[in-house]
């Protein structure tokens, strides 16, 4: 069984909710911060209560390996953690690191991430060297059904400087990252019609998002943007199909819900703990599910 | 003062080879890594040979970070003693990396690898998502002489796929990239005329290669395919401009240059040390520093 299989299982039953653990460490209450040894052990114990407090209404979790990287050895040590605490528990990790580089390379990565300290469920890949630094992940998907999102149509502004670039032979080039991907999707589908790998599409640019959830109905989408960068609910579900086929990925509005929430209420910051925090941060996960769900017009629930 | 004047000066006296240290524990002499407790040591002990025998033949190091994630936390733990050899030694280091984020996470790798555990001198970056996923790391090419070498037309045949692409306002999607890192080596020149981010051009692809020089003259080359990938002296001396401009990596060809003198001397590999492979490493850095050096027509020792 492909894990897009279970992640589309997953969307069914819990929403379409991807918690980004992009956990810096001044994300983190004061007081808690206070109580750890280290920065590195104080994310550790919030990834812990937040995945605990998330994990009934999340699709998956995503773990932004960088947030980790910037702390060195401890940092990476941390994000092991994270991971195995997530796989362990049963629930579904992505982990965006973003890799693309020769093939042979490629082989080493899919190894480190697909085994051993750093194994995820899913990563994410960068597509610019083509596709033999795609395809040679993809014998993780035939042997233990790993999957990988494929950067297609970003959130960012920058994705105007080469991914929106209008080619020659008709299209941009995110046309022809997708056409790819889907090529590749047809040699490994999974039971819902999905392929092993998906793309990389954000919610941020509402035009075209209809168009592109109907060229690319193979593709299960892993979905940045919502939230902070100008994403909304309707924008995202333009990118469902049937309710399913995709995660809307939240990360700051999630881990700083405690925050947040003080800021309305005027609260004292200080006196904030990681009890606080899970429950905001679960509020938080359950509005948005809701939001969308409401948006798909697709009753999850059946 | 630029970390790209550094190696401008450094290609001037050692040469223009880069070598690799994509060291795989199966590219080390049995011998070696039975007297090793762990296959991570085995590989540090190895590349501490073999930047020792290279120091004074070599411009810098190159260290792909896939190799050693490959090994978990410990072989992290190795990629950071490595680099860290390098750098006190007084050497120059380009960390792999092939990064490439939203900003905000790219200010959190910056911090990761221009700082900490894992400090190098330069990183490779990945452009797909475009320029606000480059700019954030320049901020350390201000502070503290920082480079990059940023994904222009690698040596893979994927290539191809997508970099290769016609767009409809003309030329290749890899000229619209370097025509924004020629933008902004405008903005943070060295005293050599170069820019403080370069790129990452291969030398397979022979035809255009003079007219890539040519047209990016401000950019320093990080120059892959060298050996193995089918690029030869004549191939990677057509990026260089006036005998520098760019440094030419040899990664196997150079790891593994004690196996490949034992299977020409018919020599017995069981018996094989790291004196001998650090002496062979030397003995093929020499060759290929030489016949580059002599491709160029121009002299370096001047």
């Amino acid at each position: 069984m492909y894990n897009i299989d279970k992640l589309f299982e997953s969307v069914a039953k819990n929403g379409h909710v991807c918690v980004g653990l992009d956990t810096a460490a001044e994300y983190i209450p004061t007081l808690e911060k206070k109580r750890s040894v280290s920065d590195a052990e104080a994310v550790f114990e919030y990834n812990r209560v937040l995945i605990d407090s998330t994990f009934d209404v999340a699709a998956c979790y995503k773990v932004q390996i960088a947030y980790y990287e910037e702390m060195g050895i401890n940092g990476l040590t941390v994000y092991a953690k994270t991971l195995k605490y997530i796989r362990e528990k049963g629930g579904l990790v992505i982990a965006d690191i973003k890799r693309g580089d020769i093939a042979d390379t490629a082989l080493r990565y899919a190894k480190a991430h697909f085994a051993g300290d750093f194994e995820a469920d899913f990563v994410t890949l960068s597509p610019y060297m083509g596709m033999d630094s795609i395809e040679p992940w993809l014998t993780h998907a035939g042997s233990n059904g790993k999957g990988a999102f494929v950067l297609m149509r970003t959130s960012n502004k920058g994705m105007r400087d080469f991914e929106y670039q209008e080619l020659k032979q008709g299209g941009r080039l995110y046309h022809i990252v997708g056409n790819k991907l889907a090529e590749l999707a047809g040699q490994n589908t999974g039971k819902y019609g999905y392929g092993a790998f998906g793309a990389v599409v954000g919610c941020t640019e509402r035009e075209e998002a209809a168009e592109i959830r109907k060229n690319y109905s193979s593709l299960f989408f892993l979905i940045p943007g919502y939230g902070a960068q100008g994403g909304a609910a309707d924008d995202a579900a333009l990118l469902l199909r049937e309710g399913n086929g995709g995660v809307v990925n939240a990360s700051r509005s999630i881990l700083k819900a405690w925050s947040s929430e003080l800021s309305v209420s005027g609260g004292d910051e200080s006196k904030a703990d990681n009890v606080f925090a899970a429950q905001a941060a679960r509020r938080a996960a359950i509005e948005m599910r809701d939001a969308i769900r409401e948006k798909t017009g697709f009753n999850n629930e059946k």
